[in-house]
């Protein structure tokens, strides 16, 4: 059972100025439904598949990975957006800090990882300098299959096996869509294992498919934890995510333009990276479904405590009242330790404190800072981080971000703003069919000396 | 010699319909004059201290360095905020991706490298079991003396020394005031190795101190020619920083709430953070000199390409028209690969191609979308990374930043904006002198059940 709660106590007019009054919160909330109507719509079409995930069996990857396990020291995953960042918040949230630096046997056998996602060449020829290739397992993951960064770093990384190992085909996974791009047909053609990506989860709602899944699972990690925190909050806590995404259409009404994740805890500083994904492909859009022109979205911003009260804080609380913060507390950190001497009696008042006691303190006193300053706050608490509790929290947003987005009556899940460049990319490069975008490249990109400085 | 440009061309006039006409450039010049005139009063006056850090002597740290030189495995370094995020900036940007990963050999005999910012229990336990306290240096960085994170994470790992080692004092640097606070007391009555900050060099302007550079030091990069860089902009490149502020002057007089970093490598994905810091905390200002009650500042926001093409470029391009950006360019990336070979007809357009000129590719492509969608965009152009030019870049904005404040009449110096949160979490504590804010906490932090979802 979890123990997950969404509390807004600081966004709500008996705390704050601004907050929602209790008309608001039911008006609100209505609004928030309204949005979570079209949203199961769209899931029982099938038009979008991200919900259903929590029902898929799992046997084939974890039996995957334990025909895996111990047989790779390296686990390099090939992916870029979508298809590296809900694996590196789960990386970050359950696996040492540390990781790759403990041995083989301290991490139990499982791989190290690493994650191909820049083309980076200073990234990638140490990816590879630290690896050895008979040692190496390289998932490579593309739902369309065809990404530029991912093939062409996977080219790189196919060629690095190849030279080494006489089958480099036991040494690569894939995963991508079931029918479509090339992936697919390559990994088909030369029989190399493959996990399939639904057609209805689009990437930044693919981390409870194989994306995410499949490496989670040769890194040793519980998915069946993760899927049940997941079904969990579906089954019976969607309020929290109507009462999340009522504070935040609310605020996006007001005017506000910033949304801020700030976890108090390092273990979930890309999972605030993963939302900020979310929030930002899903909700920034210039037409709304009736194509008019909106230029909609306010601006997702990461921020993990108590780190940034040395660095955003300040902005927070003195700067202009244009963000609302979400904040994340860990009620039990993991091998909580409490500080027993000191050096100078001058820090006397440390003694007995734990370090999580003391980085939760932090938090309440960052929540009252800033309601006195009349920002508005939300929180949300979970007893522990564990496998259960991120599925939890990761499903939850992914309800949210939708309901707000369909409420303001937008497609939450496409991306067109980025085919343009793309498409420029893709003429500069020399790909048949994008000779118009060279010619238009060549008109816009124009650089003049004297600005050049 | 350096080769760094800044290029302003797709924020003027003749390229962008929100862009600079040429008598505004001069007029903007002119107010980043102002606000640069100011700054030269403060640095000749002895108050701002920053810019004198490139005529210091640095054979006491290097020669502090090369005693330490192959006798430690790990180096951690105790410090947040000002005090670590510059370090982390070096690191990403001049040592290898997974540098932790390589044999003491293969790092030179340099040692690993372990920040302990947050007080984060999890982090630190696993720094700790990552690291033998025989072979540790422990390197703690506080300003103040005092940082509460800093001194409870150093209570902490002191004990773990004491431990373990016979004498701990000389597992120990810290660097702090020459004078004030509780660190620089203790390492003076412990006759413990001590490097001292500046006086008038506040946190987030150090990293040219030795809150940056005998750590840098320590892991054998070559601090002189870092600071050779800063000297070298200081000395003949001025005006690219009048040029920067003064696109950023015009653009917070338009409106525009949010300023993006968005550098085309990951190697400086470190530095970006450190540069939200130095902006948010800068000008992030309640009040101006005047106390005028103003909530000044705008949002500076992270993003490194290509990864975020795939994340937050949808939002920069069809969301609202907020932000400014600034992209970094590097010409020539260390250890280009080429892709020779490919796995498929259908990407022969790839083959010949290298991973560095696809991401630039990227890069020219998103400026030309962005510019498209008329939003304003600059951009810094460096031949290479390396300490000269990180040095160079990290002065030019060291520069930018306060001439935009000085600008806006406000004090870019200061940070009373963390007070208030310092001193409930102090009262939380139990310190003396701080009874009433635990008064006030109980007053202010009120949460009803009714709003715990």
């Amino acid at each position: 059972m979890h123990n997950i709660k969404v509390d807004i106590n600081f966004a709500v007019k008996s705390s704050l100025k601004s907050g929602l009054d209790s008309i608001e919160i039911d008006e609100y909330k209505d609004k928030a439904n309204i949005g979570y109507q079209k949203l199961l719509k769209l899931v029982d079409k099938g038009d979008i598949g991200f919900p259903k995930l929590v029902d898929q069996a799992l046997d084939n990857i974890t039996a995957y990975a334990k025909k895996k396990l111990g047989k790779f020291n390296d686990l390099v995953v090939v992916g870029i957006g979508g298809s590296s960042l809900g694996l590196e918040a789960i990386v970050n949230a359950l696996l040492p800090h540390g990781y790759n630096s403990l041995t083989f046997s301290e991490r139990g056998g499982f791989p190290r990882i690493w994650i191909a996602d820049n083309v980076d060449p200073y990234k990638i020829q140490w990816i590879m300098k630290n690896c050895q290739p008979s040692d190496t397992l390289v998932c490579v993951i593309s739902k369309s299959g065809g990404t530029v960064e991912t093939v062409s770093n996977f080219n790189i990384l196919y060629k690095w096996l190849s030279e080494e190992v006489e089958k480099p085909k036991d040494h690569i996974i894939v995963i991508t869509d079931p029918e479509k791009g090339l992936l697919r047909k390559w990994s088909e053609e030369n029989e190399i294992d493959t996990f399939f990506v639904p057609k209805n989860v689009g990437g930044r709602f693919s981390v409870f498919s194989p994306v995410g899944l499949v490496p989670a699972s040769l890194l040793g990690l519980e998915i069946d934890k993760m899927i049940e925190g997941a079904k969990d909050f579906i089954a019976t806590n969607l309020q929290q995510a109507l009462v999340l995404s009522a504070i935040y259409i609310f605020y996006i009404e007001k005017g506000y333009k910033i949304n801020v994740l700030m976890p108090y805890t390092s273990r979930l500083s890309k999972f605030a990276d993963w939302y900020c994904q979310l929030w930002a492909e899903s909700l920034g859009k210039r037409y709304d479904k009736d194509g008019k022109e909106i230029f909609f979205g306010t601006t997702p911003l990461k921020s993990v405590g108590a780190i940034d009260q040395h660095s955003l804080l300040q902005l927070f609380k003195e700067g202009p009242d244009d963000k609302v913060f979400t904040f994340i507390e860990v009620l039990n950190h993991d091998a909580d330790k409490k500080i027993v001497s000191v050096m100078d009696e001058e820090v006397d008042y440390l003694k007995g404190k734990s370090l999580g006691e003391l980085l939760n303190y932090e938090l309440y006193a960052t929540e009252l800072a800033l309601k006195n300053a009349n920002r508005p706050s939300v929180k949300i608490v979970t007893d522990i981080i564990d496998e259960y509790r991120l599925g939890y929290l990761m499903m939850l947003f992914m309800y949210v971000v939708p309901i707000v987005g369909l409420y303001f009556n937008i497609n939450p899940f496409d991306q067109p703003g980025v085919e343009e460049g793309k498409n420029y990319a893709y003429g500069l490069l020399g790909l048949r069919g994008f000779e118009d975008y060279i010619k238009k490249f060549e008109q816009g990109y124009l650089k003049l000396d004297e600005y050049i400085i």
